[in-house]
């Protein structure tokens, strides 16, 4: 790893340095793993007192803990360390990151002629790139990705290993699509017939927005009959499932194994947890945060947090409580009867 | 997109039309967001109000709608206007199918010479094909598919990108098998040894009937012994899980982010919702229908739909309500006294 | 499949054998679908009764059943039978299975000058093996197997087709991981900036430990600072999503569709049945076992059984009692209001 003098850290940063300037740090790490080589941060006060013994080399702090530092051999004052730590991270990985592959393609990879490949895009090995594809000025292809005919990848977008994007499926700018991705999948549409299933051609496609990063193995099904729309700046974690025709406003961040079923539209700045399921067709305004694991079987039409998960204990108690659970109904009934009869 | 008139449409579709035969369309869409050259369907009462303000150019609609239709230029009266819909889409999709490339291989495929692929098949780019492996007439094999030793892929069936069809198991004829989709990974068995974990070789494999489509990166599992099966006209949706020596029977559909453990009997003509876990060594008999969410812990020996899913409610009260929930057996029993006090 | 006389395998799982040494048997399988030429097993009491109708030609049990098997053509006591047929397996897919290809890599194959690939290991085609990656002796890289910069297989361990092993990250001896798992795929972390979310760059790898077995398309995310961590022994079942900075202790176990959020603590010899949910930043201990589908909110600091799930029931019945559920805290007051009337 790479040296590096806390003082340009800090100018880096935008913030106040406090203690050695001239230190040396070669590692980002957590408060309590630390060495006299590392830089640390506090964001969040429950570890306020890992920094009381933290043998870090510099830590990054709020203004509040200003006073908590004098035993560090530097500290860097950032209005918000969390942020803060989020660029340092970024400035690092743009730092260290290992030499790119030149532009252009790799041998191996299968590019058709009708394809239109920026020459400042690089292609990886056995990518394959359909008719009348197009890839953006920076963009990156990873090895085994797929781009199918007449799709779109944006300038300076990423698509990790065995990505699949979809036949007329695009992708904005600065997105990152991690190994595994499977955009524009057929969405999950038929008829019942006579005990049997029609399929509905899905004739749509998906658009993914701008900066929208999707994690590893996450499929996004192409629409019905419209598009399936991911707007700027949604981030999605892995295995995640989106049906087809939903819509995700900006900005909004969901966490792993969530699935949306078809048609539902979520708000922009909402944040979903893990393993929650949002049912199709329904429609949840800006700013609603869903706990993980609930699930939603109604539209939602307050911004706030909601959430509805079955509280875990010893399993000789659950049972007992589930068991009690199943005559809910019954024992309020039983309760009603006797509060007519003291009345 | 090729225009089309409706009293051709209304022909393929065996409909009664009424109003401008010659009437040009050349897209399907939704009643709202239809415009004059639109084909748009009215499958769902919900929707009727839709109808009235629809500026579509022509409707399918079922005979009960049949006198709400005289403010439209044209309309079909079909008897199931779904049904009609999703022929449409099919219909479409046949009609303005990209020009598929020629049958053969990819010069870049690797394809084992013992291996038995009609040549009416397509095997796309970078696709790998083990040893006796087969592939039916009319079938297509998307780029990076492999299909494994002795596996055999049936007639006009489709592997889209990087699916995986593994060492000799067998897919039926016209089946879909999404990008990502693995098949026949190993089942999960292990005996449990001095704390720690023997394997158990899994030795069977996995027989999927005709008719079955299998959504995006979803899993089946090979069996321990004998075969995993997925009966004919199945329909998964994406990131579904399928244990180890499961049966699904025919026509059952389940949909995304679905967990089905080893040795289940699911019954045919079911539907399971998205997210729901069916538990191991059940039973659930034809004609059961899961909610999305619900958890199968026992055998379902009656059709039926059977639920199970916390409500959701606004944090502050679900915290309230699910620490009563874990008091629920002491309720019972306080609300007996009271009720024995009483008599 | 070849034949094998009984005696044979007795001597090889180390059983006592029971009736005709010479009896030759060329399948194993469950007791209700043998046949003469088949051999079995009794693992659990619950199955007895099929031990007395089975056509097997022989039948593994443990001494407590060596009075029930004078019926039978054959049997081998042991003292532990599914231990047995574990190892039966494993000798079965040894003895059965299919030539390997030699060592060495095929030629389709992408292998960078600087990658360190074992003489004895095995390349499939159209895999892609990056700068300074090194590959142990007797390795097995699957078809289109992505092993990207730096990252380390360890010997004799096998990559299903398309597994992603990502960059810096380590993989021990005997380890398998199935079609599809993406191994150091970014982890979910961002810092929230005025409505907007900042990456933070998952600078940390993964590390997996010996004898470590991994699902199809299950993923196991990148450190943020320090290393993901699952170590030796462990065995995930397939579409298992494991956050950043997890640590999995030795010879735990999870079943399909698990969830393992950020920074979470699992113990050693600790189960989790499918679908369950760990939430992030907690810890608990060995020796814990999560029942299928429970939420984990909590850290848990005792051994034991723990569940939380919503009984399923009829739909008609449950939507009474979920809809009482949203009153329930109410309910405990009114209770409590009727008990102080009476004192």
């Amino acid at each position: 790893m790479p040296k590096v003098r806390v003082a340009d850290l800090s100018a880096q940063l935008g913030g106040e340095l406090i203690g050695a300037a001239d230190l040396i740090v070669d590692r980002i790490g957590p408060l309590q793993s630390a060495d006299d080589t590392t830089v640390s941060f506090l964001a969040h006060p429950r570890y306020a007192a890992q920094l009381e013994s933290t043998r870090a080399g510099c830590v990054i702090v709020s203004p509040a803990h200003r006073s908590k530092v004098s035993h560090l051999r530097s500290a860097i004052v950032c209005a918000d360390p969390y942020l803060a730590y989020a660029r340092l991270t970024q400035w690092w990985a743009r730092e260290h990151a290992p030499k790119q592959p030149a532009a252009g393609r790799h041998p191996s990879a299968v590019v058709d002629d009708s394809a239109d490949v920026d020459p400042t895009a690089r292609v990886e090995a056995l990518a394959v790139i359909g008719r009348g594809a197009r890839v953006g000025p920076g963009a990156w292809v990873g090895p085994h990705a797929v781009i199918e005919d007449e799709a779109v990848l944006g300038a300076h977008s990423r698509l990790g290993p065995r990505v699949v994007l979809g036949r007329g499926c695009t992708v904005g700018e600065r997105c990152i699509l991690h190994a595994g991705v499977v955009i524009g999948a057929d969405g999950f549409g038929f008829a019942a017939h006579q005990g049997q299933w029609e399929k509905i051609e899905q004739l749509g496609a998906v658009r993914v927005g701008d900066d929208v990063e999707i994690g590893a193995n996450t499929c996004v099904d192409r629409g019905a009959l419209e598009d399936t729309v991911i707007e700027q700046g949604v981030k999605l974690d892995n295995l995640i499932q989106i049906g087809h025709n939903v819509r995700i406003g900006a900005h909004t961040a969901m966490a792993g194994c969530v699935g949306v079923a078809g048609s539902a539209r979520i708000g922009a700045h909402c944040t979903v947890g893990g393993g929650a399921i949002i049912l199709g067709h329904l429609e949840l305004v800006d700013h609603v945060h869903v706990s993980a694991a609930t699930v939603v079987t109604r539209s939602i039409v307050k911004p706030g947090q909601y959430s509805g998960v079955y509280p875990f204990e010893e399993n000789a108690s659950w049972e007992k409580n589930a068991a009690t659970l199943r005559q809910l109904h019954g024992l309020r009934d039983r309760l009603r009867a006797l509060e007519k009869a003291r009345t």
